[in-house]
C-alpha cells in the first residue's frame, strides 16, 4: 500500500529560505504518516514569477543550497519537487549561466533519474511564453537540449525510476505545461508513456488561477489519465506571485486522477494542506470536480488575492474614497471581508457636482460596514488650482505674456487628481496605509479614468472585472457573504456616473458614456478573445448579423443602440482609438491589477504606445457600408 | 557591376500602410538609378515592438496584403525586405496562427527561394528573448520547425538563389540575430555558408541604438564577413518603437563590408536615407567606424527619441517643472533643441523650503533658453492638505474619532505630489501638452521620487542615465550644443537636493541621501551587470578589496566614506532593500523611460513586487565580518 502526500505549499517568492522550511515542515509530517512518496510544486523552492532575478547567480547558488537541503531530508521518504536546476558548464541563448526549470526526485539522501538522462532530473519540456508566462526568457528547454546534443526529442522523455521499498516505481515526472501539449508539435506525456508503462504521472504545476481553468484541467487530464492508463497526480501550489504590473493568485486545488480518469481526491482552493492520499484505498472517489468558473470563484479569488498582497507588501490599513458608486462600494466591502473596521477608511471627496444622492449612499455604506467614515471637500482646492493656473504670470524674453485657462473638461480631471493624489494619498500616509483604485477592467479599457486620479492607487482589486461582473460580485457579497443589504439597494440602482460635470448629474439620469451592456461585450471581445477581435472582425460580424453571438450581449441591442450604420461605425472607431490610444498611455502608468480572467491588463496584454490603426480591409468595408 | 541600396527607413510601428508607402517610394527612387538589389530592414513592414498585436489575425492579413504590394513592385528589381510571414496551415506553441519573423526576397514579381526550402521566405533562426526582445513569445523558430519536420537544423539553413540579368546570385539571407550567434548552439551563418560560396550576406536588421552596440557589431560583422569571404550587407532601420514602459531610438548605421571585413560604406545615424552602393567600385572603403559609446551619442540619441516621442503621440507642447537643480535643467534644454520657445512653459513651484538659490538659479535658465517662464507657489495648497488631513471629522458607528495628522516626511512627498499632479499636470492640460518627468536613473533605482510627484509625467527622457551622466550631458549641452552656459554654472555646483525639508537646505550644503560618486556605481552592478551583482557579490568583492575596481567607481573611496564595516553593510543593505522593495511599486506605476543603455527601466528590466532578499552565504558572510 503506497502512501503519497500532496504538498500543497504557499509559495513565497523569492524567499528560497522560508519556502524550504515550509517543505521540512511538510516533510516532517508526511514522514509522521509513513507516506512513502511527498510531492511539492513546481518551483517551489525559488518561487516563480521573479522578474530578472533569474539573472542572480548568487540567487540561483542560493536555491541550490536551500534545495540540498530538501535532498538531505529524503532519508526516509522519496521527495519531488520543484526547482531551478543550474548547468553552471553551460550556457543559455542569451549568454548567462544554463538554468532549467526542473522536477527533482530525492530519495535516500540522493537523487534519481540520472541512469537514462543527462541530468538527476527533468527539465520542463514545453515552456509557457503566451499569456503572463515568460519561461523562455529564462529557462532552456527539452527542444534546444535535443538540438544542441543531437538526439531526437525522444530520446530525452524519459521516466525516473527510483526504487521504494524493493519495488521499482516508474515515474513520468512533467512540469505544469509539460500536461498541456496540444498546441505544441510535441507530446511529452506520450513520449514518456511510450517507455513503458508508468506507474505513476507526477505533474508539479505552479498554475494561476484563472476563471473556469480547473474545469479545463479536468478534460485535458482526466483524459490523459485514461490514456496512459496511470493514476495522475496533478500538484499545484497556493499563494501570490506578481510580474509587477499584474498579480496573481495561485489556487492549489492539487487533484489525483485514478487510472480511469475519475477524480481521487482534491485539494482544497486557496488553502495550504498536505493532503495524505492512499491509492489503493477503494473508499475514495470519484467524486466531482469544483467548479471553478463562477461568481463565487471570482469572489475567494479577489479576497485571497488582496489578502496576499497586503501581507506581501506589510500593509495594514487601507483608505478607499467611496463615491457613491458600485465599484468603490464593492471595494469597500470586499476589504471589510479582510481587514477589521479599525483598519479601513472610507471617505467621501465631494466637489460641487457631486449629489446629495451619493454622498447619502456613501455615508449609508460606510454606516453599514462599520468602518471609519469622514468627508472631505475638494472644492476650495480646485477652486485654488482653477485660480492659480489663470493668474500665473507666464512671460517669455520679449516681456510678452501668455494666458492660461481651464476648460471644464480639464477641470472634470482637476477634480480627479485632486481626490486621488492630494488628498487620498495624504490620507493614506497619515493612516499609515495606502488607497486603492478602484477602476473596473471595462473603464480601464478604453483609459475611463483619470492619471494621478481615479486611476491611482496602491492596488487595482476589480480592474479585471467587467462592470457587470462588478456589479454581480455586489449582488453576491449582499446575497451570499454578507447574507443583507450591505451595499446599499440604492447604488445598485443609480446611473453609473462620474459626476465631474453637470452633464454627469446622476439624478437627471445622466452619467458615464460607456454603455455597458454593449460595450462591456465589445471590450472583451478587443482584449479577451484568444484571436483578438479588430474593428475589422466586429464591422464584418456586424454586417452579416453575427456580432450579438460572437460577443456574448443580449441579442437585438444593435438595432436599439444604433439606429444608423454610421452611428455603430462612429461608436466602434471611438473606442477603438481609446483603447489603442491613450488608454495605451494610462495603463503604463497604472497599479497593479488583480488577475482573475483569461486575460488581465499588464504583463499578459503587452502593449506599445502606437499609433490607433483601422486595416485595408476595415477601411474598404466602411467605405461600401456608408456610401452604399 | 552590380548596384545595392540599403533601405535605411524610418519605420513607424503599427502602421504596414506608411510603412508600404516608405518603401515604394524608395524603390522608385532605386530603380530610377538602375539599382538591382534594394534590402529594407527586418519587419519593416509591421513595425518591430508590437505588444500583442501579432494576435490579431486582421493584422496579420493585412501585413499580407501590403507585402504583397513591394512583391508587386518587383518586376525590375529585387526587393528583399522584413515582414511576417503566417503560414494559415499551422499553429504557434500558443494555439494561435503559426507566425514567423522573415526575410522575403521578391524579384519579376515573384518570391524566390523555395526550390530548397519549405517557404518561399527564410525565417529568423534565433529569436532574442532577453532584454527588450519578446521574439519567442510571437514567432516560431527554425530550431522549432526542425524538431517540428524531423529534419536536421542544417536541413533548414539554405541560401536564396535568384536569377538576376542571367547571373545567379548565392544570397545568405539573415534577420538580426541571426547574426549574433556566439550564445547559441546554433551558428545560422555558418550552416549556410557551408552549402556552398555566397555572393552575399544580407543582414536585415531592426536592431535599437545601445550606447556602444555598433561597435561591438563592428567586432562579430567584420569577422563574419571574413570567415564566409563574401561582402555583409546590414541594413538597419531607423524611428522609434516602444513596448509601452521603455521606448527605444533605432539608429539605422547601416553598414557594408567587404569580403576582407573592412567597412566599405556607412549610412548615417539617426537619419532615414537611401545609399546606393557599388559593391566593384574600387574608390569606396575602408573606412572607419563611427564610434558610438560617448555623451555624443547619448545626446543624438535622446534628442531623436524626445523628437519622436513627441510626434508619435501627436504632441506639441510640453511643461517642465524647474528646480534649479541639474536634472530640470538638462531636460529644459534637451527639449528646448526640439521644440520653439513659444512650445516650451518651464514652472518653478517653490514652497517654504525652497531657497532663493535655486529659484533664481531657474529663472535665470528660463530667461537664457528664452521659453514661457513663469512661477506657482505651492504653500497654500500644502497648507490647506495639511490641514484637511488634521480637520477631518474622522468616526466610526460607535462615535469614536480618529486624529490624523501628517509628519514632516509625509509632508515631503505633499509637496512632490503637489507641484506634479495638482499644478503641472493641470497647467499642461491648459497649455494644450503634457510635462515632463525629470528623475534619472540613479533615483529610479531606489525609488527617490514620490508616486504622483515628481516621478510623474509623460515621459521620463533621462531616466536611463545615472546622476553622473546628467551631469556629463549638462556640460555637453553648454560645451558642444549650445556653445555657451546655457546651463548656469550654479546648477552645476549646487549640491543636489529635493528642497523638501530643512534636511536639505542647499545652502548650507544638504542635500539628497544619495552619495553619487559611490551609488552610481553600486546602482549599475545591481541592475545594468550582464550577471546582475547582489549583495553577497558587492560584500564578496569589498572583503577581496576589488569592489571598487568591480564596478567602476573611483579608488580609494569606500575607505572615505565607511569608517568601519558596519556603516558598509548598513549602506548596502538600506538600498537593496529599496531597489528591490519599494521602488519596484513605483516603477509600476512610472511614466515611460527613453532607453539608452544596455538596460533601462521597463521592459528590459521585469521586475516583481516581491520581499526584498539576502541569501544565505551573504547572511553569513556579514556576520563573520561583523563578530570577527
Amino acid at each position: 500500500m503506497m502512501k503519497i502526500a500532496l504538498g500543497q505549499m504557499e509559495i513565497v517568492p523569492g524567499r528560497p529560505d522560508l519556502n524550504c522550511e515550509t517543505m521540512l515542515c511538510m516533510i516532517a509530517q508526511a514522514k509522521a504518516q509513513q507516506v512513502d512518496i511527498i510531492i511539492f510544486p513546481e518551483m517551489a523552492i525559488p518561487g516563480y514569477m521573479l522578474g530578472d532575478t533569474w539573472e542572480q547567480n548568487a540567487y540561483l547558488r542560493d536555491c541550490e543550497y536551500w534545495g540540498n537541503k530538501i535532498i538531505n531530508a529524503s532519508d526516509t521518504i522519496c521527495i519531488i519537487f520543484g526547482n531551478v536546476a543550474v548547468d553552471w558548464t553551460k550556457r543559455g541563448d542569451d549568454g548567462r549561466v544554463r538554468k532549467y526549470n526542473a522536477c527533482f526526485t530525492a530519495y535516500q539522501g540522493r537523487l534519481w533519474g540520472e541512469d537514462n538522462y543527462p541530468y538527476p532530473f527533468r527539465i520542463k519540456t514545453l515552456l509557457p511564453n503566451y499569456r503572463e508566462f515568460d519561461d523562455t526568457r529564462h529557462f532552456y528547454c527539452t527542444r534546444k537540449l535535443a538540438i544542441e546534443l543531437g538526439v531526437p526529442i525522444k530520446d530525452l522523455l524519459q521516466p525516473v525510476r527510483v526504487e521504494i521499498s524493493d519495488k521499482t516505481l516508474i515515474l513520468g515526472c512533467i512540469v505544469c505545461e509539460d500536461g498541456w501539449s496540444d498546441d505544441y508539435s510535441v507530446n511529452p506525456v506520450q513520449l514518456i508513456a511510450e517507455k513503458g508503462q508508468l506507474n505513476l504521472l507526477i505533474n508539479i504545476s505552479c498554475s494561476p488561477f484563472t476563471l473556469g481553468k480547473n474545469n479545463k484541467r479536468h478534460r485535458v487530464f482526466s483524459h490523459q489519465a485514461q490514456q496512459i492508463a496511470a493514476p495522475l497526480l496533478y500538484v499545484n501550489n497556493v499563494g501570490l506571485q506578481n510580474n509587477g504590473k499584474t498579480v496573481y493568485s495561485f489556487d492549489g486545488c492539487s487533484t489525483v486522477y485514478n487510472s480511469q480518469g475519475e477524480i481521487f481526491t482534491q485539494s482544497a482552493a486557496f488553502t495550504a494542506e498536505l493532503a495524505v492520499v492512499n491509492l489503493d484505498d477503494k473508499n475514495n472517489g470519484p467524486i466531482a470536480m469544483l467548479d471553478d468558473s463562477g461568481i463565487d470563484s471570482i469572489y475567494k479569488a479577489l479576497r485571497f488575492g488582496i489578502a496576499g498582497f497586503l501581507q506581501a507588501i506589510g500593509m495594514e490599513k487601507v483608505v478607499i474614497g467611496l463615491s457613491g458608486g458600485i465599484d468603490s462600494a464593492v471595494s469597500a466591502a470586499l476589504f471589510s471581508t479582510i481587514l477589521p473596521p479599525d483598519k479601513l477608511l472610507l471617505v467621501n471627496l465631494p466637489s460641487r457636482y457631486n449629489s446629495q444622492t451619493t454622498k447619502s449612499l456613501a455615508q449609508d455604506l460606510a454606516t453599514r460596514l462599520g468602518s471609519w467614515y469622514g468627508t472631505v471637500p475638494i472644492q476650495q482646492s480646485v477652486d485654488l488650482t482653477t485660480s492659480q493656473v489663470s493668474d500665473i504670470a507666464v512671460t517669455n524674453k520679449n516681456g510678452d505674456k501668455l494666458a492660461l485657462a481651464l476648460s471644464p473638461f480639464m477641470l472634470e480631471n482637476v477634480q480627479a487628481r485632486d481626490r486621488s493624489s492630494r488628498v487620498l494619498a495624504s490620507l493614506a500616509a497619515a493612516f499609515g496605509g495606502g488607497f486603492t483604485c478602484n477602476a473596473n477592467k471595462s473603464e480601464s479599457t478604453v483609459g475611463y479614468a483619470t492619471l494621478y486620479g481615479d486611476q491611482s492607487g496602491f492596488l487595482a482589486p476589480l480592474a479585471d472585472l467587467w462592470k457587470h461582473q462588478v456589479y454581480g460580485l455586489g449582488r453576491y457579497l449582499n446575497e451570499t457573504v454578507f447574507n443583507q443589504e450591505i451595499i446599499p439597494e440604492g447604488i445598485f440602482r443609480i446611473v453609473p456616473s462620474a459626476e465631474l460635470s453637470p452633464n454627469q448629474a446622476v439624478d437627471e439620469g445622466k452619467g458615464d458614456p460607456i454603455i455597458y451592456p454593449y460595450h462591456d461585450y465589445l471590450f472583451r471581445a478587443f482584449m479577451e478573445h484568444w484571436n483578438r477581435a479588430t474593428p475589422e472582425d466586429i464591422l464584418n460580424w456586424y454586417l452579416n448579423g453575427t456580432l450579438e453571438k460572437n460577443i456574448g450581449c443580449e441579442p437585438g441591442l444593435m438595432a436599439r443602440i444604433f439606429p444608423e450604420p454610421k452611428d455603430f461605425i462612429n461608436d466602434l472607431e471611438r473606442w477603438w482609438r481609446l483603447y489603442t490610444g491613450m488608454a495605451v498611455a494610462k495603463r503604463i502608468q497604472a497599479p497593479p491589477v488583480l488577475a482573475v480572467s483569461r486575460r488581465a491588463y499588464g504583463f499578459d496584454h503587452r502593449e506599445a504606445q502606437n499609433q490607433p490603426y483601422f486595416t485595408f480591409v476595415y477601411l474598404e468595408m466602411k467605405k461600401k457600408l456608408l456610401h452604399q
